[in-house]
């Protein structure tokens, strides 16, 4: 890891902490990230979400190499609705390679790359949070929800990189509200089996991910390699850290993707047969009551609830409720008993933010506040 | 019943069967009909559908109040891709009274009045063929897919309606693309249970039935009614006569339906358990070789196949597929197993044409080729 | 007019400016102001932009009959993306008559019943902004762009009111944005003719204006009486005070208005032949140096600049552009020679923020800024 | 050119006019013809348009390398209504090299090979009829709209090509709509200027051309060298012949193109001053009485009527109208006077059909109606 601001990482973390003020955390200095991939959909979010972070200052951005070079505001088609800030337009575009100033690597890499770029960051010390899929089903790297499994963040430590390198990942933007919706249920009384359908935004497939002849009117009931990842991604979030890695939820998933005609968020209808027989009130209390303990840190990026539960009818819907807390709860709403497991409802989620560069950020906090991160 | 054309229904039914070709029954001379709540989304169609029909010859435009007595072109707003013709442009709308010149009713009412209404129509021995869903469930009401149950239409001798008059009706729009992709494998596998999730277009709600500002950009995870519809209707539709009426078929149905920014086609997401285990490549050809029976009847509504099944991915979608066979056809494909049941595939149908308009011609083109309208 | 807060009202207005610091006026308490129209999509937005502001203060919320007497939030279909403000959610829906205790009527009534309601509320001494075209074009009523035409506020000296009360209005929401565009060409130039083609968006036609099986996929050219107002009411804003009421600015208008599938943002092609011959550059520079008087008032709403001009092709564009300055900026871009004309360019605005609800309040900041509300 | 089957082209043309029915032509033989570009959207739309022609034989489909050696039916991502003709599907795809037995070549190539290809076809002698933009503007290549300038063909006869070989070119598709609606207005009344805003579809953009991203919910006010196809090409259709090739039209134009989430449909938004003051009721006759020499010919793609005129206001609209004679007519409504010019009127055509493939067709049937294509 190269760094040139003078002292910036020999200092204590706990040193660090100047205050702890009903806000949450301060810190003395903030961290210096760099983002890989900074050009695309999750990339600019990731950018436009970290601007006048209390924690991370983008320091860095990088992306392919048509761009590396240029000015970043001269290459990138900006297309967030918070225009882009002068001083990440102004940065040049760096090759992700892993000789930059920054502690903490955000990568919004394609996952046709990221695999390899991400690993030698690791092994030079730096601290990968990574939203692409390749290293998410490896045994020593987390697959973390804040809200769900942050412990097990300590699988980071079984990890073969120096100077506190890692590899930590962000799930799949479908998986992360659902496994939110289910962690309450997992607690209380336990997941026998999944069924979902999604009806997923075209945010989800990337900026030229989808012509728009083949979504405008239509709904495409296939996305590329989306099944597998409902199928196998909750099982680890909600597994238990072992000495060997993440003993896996072992339960079964039956899960269609179907891509929608919708700007952002993605929908979600599941049915849940539960190992404990539950009454629909305490299941809805159980949504309801959901504090999952990373609330008490006061996380910048955290929403004020995890979970919003809604009782009317029709919700929670992607238009009216997916900017909920900035785009970073889960909505769930429509339950009601199901005939061929034990209940059905809706869960909604920011693909975007709370599936992508939101829940990325998130963990980063989290490290941070878990003192992963040394600086 | 009123009729004024000479000698129109003294004629024994099978004198009128003038031959049968290569191209189906033909008949001496049309059977004059009424569409009732002709100025709405089915009623349009079904007078579409029925322009240049070889059986049937619309006579008859009724509607509400507001445009009784107006000459049909000038009150009725014409949605349909083919433009309104002449004939039919120049019919004076009437009252929806039992007092008209027609044989068969084919009715698009509102269910807000359907039902009375419907019942006049028969007590005065009108075969009255309804879209609504006001006498689906009575007992002796068949509910009738022709493609599946066929033989129910013998419940109207059960009926306590004079000189020939009944209520016969067309079931829910989703429901009539579901039981026809099940009946194959009902017939070869039964059926254990059964999940489904629903992503129906905006065209099933009418053509005020649906706020513009509510859908586009959105999915909304409910419709009125529908679950419950689709929970019961399929049982009946699949069930066996008895002396007493229909004995349904008694298994679990988990459904969740949702409203998707699509113009016309429901698509539904499906799982199915089945009684007998069955290989997948036995599951495919149970749907490819669906032949049922009233194909040998070259119905001139019929689809020439029943079932399309689409081995490729993504398929089938409603922009793509909702209008094969001039949207009689039931598209089926996306079959693979299905973890929590045995298999789960997508159905796609025209809700106007195959699920409401098309197949309320098509059980009339039935029951006047199974001799059981008489004129 | 009615109020009961001790001394409310009773306060010279001179005295009430407590500071004007960099951030603006502020005033010792805030005016208590009432929303009629309350729970539709321009009365709901009025409410959802009036929680926390520094001036206003929503005191009551009036609806029609069906809702009178309820908790708002138990009435009101909320549509916001901010959540509906708990204190605004516990009023009760009262009947829009002028006994309420409030200074600032901000009314969103349908224009079926605006028109006696706030002439009503005028008689009686209350302060009517009115967001509907009843009163536009009366000879003594302004028609107010705050940054085109405040010194039109001038004429409120000339209704006939009691206790300061008067009807001020808010221009048709296309009509706003481009007479913004146009002031700086107008102050520079001249304009000599105006040729004007808009695409306008859904939600300019109220939550059940438009079905979504009319415009989903779809173009409609023609809104109702759309044409018209756009053809006459930038004569009036752009016109001048006289002593007999406005001296109407004269100069054709051609408008062609559609409607196409957008949520939100009104775009506006346009075209104009000035009266005094200018480069192409001084056109851009008359866009990029226009501010307007009312910019050194500071007022809460006012967007950063009047203005936002793009050079980017294809720019400005609804999705991207039409929150800029919290949906209160007016967008302009594209800007060409135009060969039947001088000029053709892009105006893009916020149909329900800068042209409905915001232009509303920003109307009442600038009159509360005049002295021209007294309390 | 090279053609293998006996005797294939040294029929005289007149011998082989067998008959001249009440249907119009018919041949004794179809002149086997090849589609370039054929996997695209406006190849795959010649196809299915060509399919069952009575005059056309599609023998070779030609596309990119990618492809060429494969069976069409696999390498092509079929997106028509109608199913892909088995015949179609099972030829092997080409290189697109003028050494293939066809006598017309219809090109739906992109621009950024069509230029050279073409010409090579027509060196040898072939007929290309083209969609590309590459030789619209050349002296010598008629650019034709068969109801507007039939007439230009003549203008092959000063191409350099051997054996009837010759290009001939299918304008740009909001062209072909406007020009037929113009046509009318220009041989009655003379045209002075035009103004045309277009709100263009989808679909015009190619299968991957827009991602869904960018257009879903907006308008983006620009299309790549549109607005000077729409300058340029109107004054070479409406041009006469001369000696030295075509005398364009001289009169200014002015053209703003955008693009709406619409899939199939072109809408135009016109204004026009002419040289002759008309009444609107003249005006409105031009449109209706309108009768191209074409029309005589009963080509079989021919519309039955070149301009469909629609009273209603908002009219005509993509969605009703776009289909009307096959997506052959050219739909033209909302007809007002203009206070900048003297009418505007909207113009709707289908951008695929009318446009593109079906105007591409319907050259070659008129150039076959012609004796221009000789075999």
């Amino acid at each position: 890891m190269v760094f040139d601001e003078e002292g910036a990482f020999d200092l204590n973390p706990d040193e660090v902490i100047k205050d702890r003020t009903h806000e949450g955390l301060l810190y003395r200095r903030k961290v210096p990230v760099a983002v890989l991939g900074a050009t695309g959909n999750v990339g600019q979010r990731l950018i436009s979400l970290l601007h006048n972070h209390p924690w991370f200052d983008v320091k860095h951005v990088c992306a392919s190499e048509r761009t590396q070079g240029s000015r970043f505001g001269d290459v990138v088609e900006w297309r967030q609705s918070k225009p882009l800030p002068k001083t990440i337009a102004d940065l040049l575009v760096e090759a992700p390679e892993p000789n930059i100033a920054a502690r903490v690597i955000f990568s919004a890499l394609d996952s046709s790359v990221a695999g390899d770029i991400e690993e030698a960051f690791a092994k030079k010390g730096y601290v990968v949070i990574s939203n692409a899929r390749n290293h998410r089903m490896d045994p020593f790297v987390p697959l973390i929800v804040p809200e769900v499994n942050p412990d097990h963040l300590a699988l980071i430590k079984k990890q073969p990189y120096p100077q506190g390198g890692c590899i930590v990942t962000n799930p799949n933007c479908v998986v992360i509200g659902l496994t939110t919706a289910l962690r309450p249920l997992q607690l209380e009384f336990g997941i026998e089996n999944l069924h979902v359908v999604s009806m997923q935004s075209i945010s989800g497939a990337g900026f030229n991910g989808l012509p728009s002849l083949s979504i405008l009117d239509n709904v495409i009931p296939f996305i590329e390699g989306e099944e597998e990842k409902l199928c196998l991604e909750p099982k680890k979030i909600l597994g238990t850290t072992t000495d060997t890695g993440i003993k896996y939820l072992d339960f079964p998933i039956s899960a269609t993707c179907t891509r929608v005609p919708v700007t952002e968020g993605h929908l979600v209808a599941v049915s849940v047969k539960l190992k404990k027989k539950a009454t629909i009130e305490e299941v809805r209390r159980a949504f309801e009551e959901f504090t999952p303990p990373i609330d008490e840190l006061r996380l910048p990026s955290s929403p004020k609830k995890a979970i919003y539960f809604f009782e009317e009818k029709g919700s929670p819907q992607p238009k009216l409720h997916k900017d909920i807390d900035n785009g970073m709860a889960v909505c769930v709403g429509s339950l009601r008993p199901c005939p061929t497991s034990d209940y059905k409802f809706i869960v909604l989620s920011h693909n975007l933010v709370r599936g992508a560069a939101g829940g990325t950020i998130l963990i980063g906090e989290l490290m941070l506040a878990q003192g992963l991160i040394h600086w």
